[in-house]
C-alpha cells in the first residue's frame, strides 16, 4: 500500500458525536413535529457529525467525474463503441452532458478527470489528465491492472479531492464515465459481497436477454481466472476493477480524511465504495448514497453496505447525475437546520402533555 | 355545483400528445442511453404534454399553502393545540417555517391563504384572507360544512390559482396547514377508496397506539354519522372534509384547466386530489405526486389513484415541503430536455447495431 493511501486511511475518524447531539437538539426545537422532516433531519445530523459543527455551509460543491476505458470491451459486453468514452469527455468539457445540466441546475461544479481513457484527449483547461494507462487490460484474459496501478489510481483520487479541499470544498459528489464499466463494477460487487454474478449484473445501456447472459459469462470467466480475494480490496481492484473505480475510491477516502461528506452516485460509484469501505470501515459514516440505480447490482451492494439511498428515480446514467440531485437534497436538509425558526423564536406553542384540547 | 367549478371542470383537456411525442423524440436524441434518466425523462414528457410545447420554462413557480381549522379537534385527536394553526401562519409570513426555507432554496414563492383559521389573523401583505368560516364543524357530531361551503372552498382555490396564472405562473405546488387535518384526510381517504379507516389513519404529529386507536374510532363515528357517498365528491368534502382540502382541490382543478402542472404534497394534498379527480378524472394527467408521506393513508390513496411518488424521504410535515423538493426534481427533468446536447451536436457515436466492438 502506498504512503499517501495508508496516511489517508489512518486519518479517517469517527463522526463528531457532540456536534451530532447538538444538531439533533436543534432539530427538536424547530417549528415542526419532531421527526416530521424524516431523512432531512437525519442528513442534517450526519453532516453536523462529519463537519464537526452544527451549521455547515455548502458554498463550495463539486462532482468529481472520472473517465477511463476497459479492456474487457473486447469481449463484446457493450452496445456503444469504446470511442464514446473520449467523446463524452469532450461533451462534459463543452457542457452538453446530463451531468453538466444537472450540476449547473444545483449549483455544483463538475471536475472532469481522465484516469485511463484509451486515446489521447486534446488538452483543455477544464480537464485534469492523470492517466494511469490507456485503459485496463481485458480482465477475462488477465488482471485488469497491476497492484501498483491499483494503488496509484486510488492515490490519484485522493490527490484530486485534496486539491479541491485546499481550495475550500464543503461537499463532494462522485461520477464516472467509461464504456463497459458496469462489467468491472459487477465483478467487484460479486467478489466482495459473495453474491452470484447473475444477481449483480444488469443491462448497462440496454442489453437484451442474450447479451446479458453473455455479459454474465464474461464476468464469471474473469472471476474464475483472477480469483480475487474479497478481503484484499487492492487485489480485487487490480484483478477485476477499473481506473475510474480506483480513483473514485480515493476521492471517497480523501474526502472523509478531511471531514468532507461524499455523495455517492450509482452503481460504478457504489463499486468504488465497496473497495473504499473494505480499506476503511469508518468511511461509511461519511457516505451519502444519492440514489438507487436501475442497474440491478446496485441494490445488492447498498444492502451489503447497509446504506439507504435518498432517491429512486430509475436512473442508470452515471456521470454523477444521481449525485447532483442527491446533493441538492442534502443541501436542503442542511438549510432547514440552519434557517428554520425555533418554537420560541416564532412564538409557536409546543406539543402538550397528552392530547389537545 | 357552482358556475366557476363547472366551467373549470369542462376546461380540463387531455394532454397534448403531439408535444409529448416530440419530447420523447428529443429525449432519445440526447447524449445518453435511451431511458437512462428514468423518471426525469417521463417527467419532461409529461410536462411537455401539459404545457403543449416541448421546452417549457419554469420562471414562475409557487407553492400555494392553505390554512384552516377543524372542529373535530374537540374530539381530542391531536397533540398540538388548535392555536398552532394561526401561529404557524404567522411563522409562514415571517419566513421561519420549513416551507419557507425549502421554497427559498428551490426558488419558489409561497402563497399563504387563510380559508378557515379559527381566529382572526392580523392583516399582512403576504396573506390572502378568503375565510369560508372560523374552522369546520365537528364532523363526529354533524357535517363538517354545508354543500355550499364545500363548493365555495373549491372555487376559492380556483380563483387563487387563476390569479397567479394571470401573473404568469408556470408550475404550482400544493401545501396545507391545519391542526387536526390528518383526521378529515383519513376520513376522505376511507370514504373514497373504500379501505378500512384503520388502514388509512396514521399518527399525525406523533400519536401513541392508544391515541391512534381513539382517532380511528372518531373517524369511524364521523363516517357512520354522515354516510358520505363516495361517488359524490362535493358531499364527501362537505361531510368529512376541510376548507383547505377543498381549496387545494380547487387549486389542482384550476391549474389543470389552464395547462399548468401541479406538484402535490403529502397526505392532506393527496386527500384533496381524491376529491378533485372524482370531479374530473382527466385531472390526473396534470398531477405529479412529490413524495410518499410517512402518514399511512398516503400510500393507499396514491395506489388508488395509480400515481407513483417521486421521493420517499419519510417526511410527514405538510405545508408544501414535499412539493417544494418534488418541484425541483421536475425542474431538473425539464432542464435536461432543454439543455443537453444531442448525439449529432456533441459528435458522440450512437448505439451500434448489436454489440461492440
Amino acid at each position: 500500500m502506498g504512503d499517501s493511501l495508508s496516511r489517508t486511511i489512518k486519518q479517517i475518524k469517527p463522526l463528531d458525536s457532540k456536534a451530532m447531539e447538538a444538531a439533533r437538539g436543534r432539530q427538536d426545537e424547530l417549528t415542526k413535529p419532531k421527526g416530521s422532516l424524516g431523512r432531512l433531519e437525519e442528513l442534517s445530523i450526519q453532516i453536523a457529525g462529519i463537519r464537526g459543527k452544527v451549521i455547515a455551509g455548502f458554498e463550495h460543491k463539486a462532482i468529481i467525474t472520472i473517465a477511463a476505458d476497459h479492456g474487457v470491451v473486447n469481449e463484446r459486453v457493450t452496445l456503444y463503441p469504446q470511442e464514446v468514452t473520449a467523446q463524452m469527455v469532450s461533451n462534459f468539457l463543452s457542457g452538453g452532458a446530463a451531468i453538466n445540466v444537472l450540476a449547473r441546475f444545483v449549483g455544483t461544479r463538475v471536475i472532469v478527470v481522465d484516469m485511463g481513457v484509451a486515446s489521447d484527449l486534446p488538452s483543455h483547461s477544464g480537464l485534469i489528465c492523470r492517466k494511469i494507462a490507456y485503459g485496463t487490460k481485458n480482465m477475462a484474459q488477465q488482471a485488469a491492472m497491476t497492484s501498483d496501478e491499483a494503488v496509484s489510481s486510488i492515490e490519484v483520487g485522493i490527490e484530486i479531492v485534496e486539491a479541491e479541499i485546499a481550495k475550500g470544498l464543503d461537499i463532494v459528489g462522485t461520477g464516472d464515465m467509461g464504456i463497459g464499466n458496469t462489467t468491472p463494477s459487477s465483478a467487484i460487487c460479486a467478489a466482495i459481497t459473495g453474491e452470484p454474478v447473475e444477481k449483480v449484473t444488469g443491462r448497462g445501456e440496454g442489453l437484451d436477454n442474450e447479451q446479458l447472459a453473455h455479459k454474465v459469462r464474461v464476468i464469471e470467466k474473469a472471476l474464475a481466472l483472477n480469483k480475487p480475494n474479497p478481503r484484499e480490496p487492492i487485489g480485487v481492484l487490480a484483478k477485476v476493477g477499473g481506473f475510474e473505480i480506483g480513483g473514485l475510491a480515493g476521492v471517497m477516502l480523501g474526502a472523509a480524511a478531511h471531514h468532507i461528506p461524499v455523495v455517492i452516485d450509482g452503481f460504478i460509484s457504489g463499486a468504488a465504495s465497496l473497495i473504499a469501505t473494505e480499506l476503511s470501515p469508518s468511511l461509511k459514516n461519511y457516505l451519502i448514497p444519492a440514489h438507487l440505480s436501475a442497474e440491478s447490482g446496485h441494490k445488492v451492494l447498498l444492502q451489503y453496505l447497509e446504506l439507504t439511498p435518498l432517491l429512486n428515480l430509475e436512473m442508470r446514467l452515471g456521470e454523477g447525475t444521481g449525485a447532483a440531485l442527491g446533493m441538492t437534497i442534502v443541501e436542503a436538509a442542511v438549510k432547514t437546520l440552519a434557517e428554520m425558526a425555533t418554537f420560541t423564536e416564532a412564538g409557536v406553542s409546543q406539543i402538550s402533555d397528552g392530547l389537545s384540547p
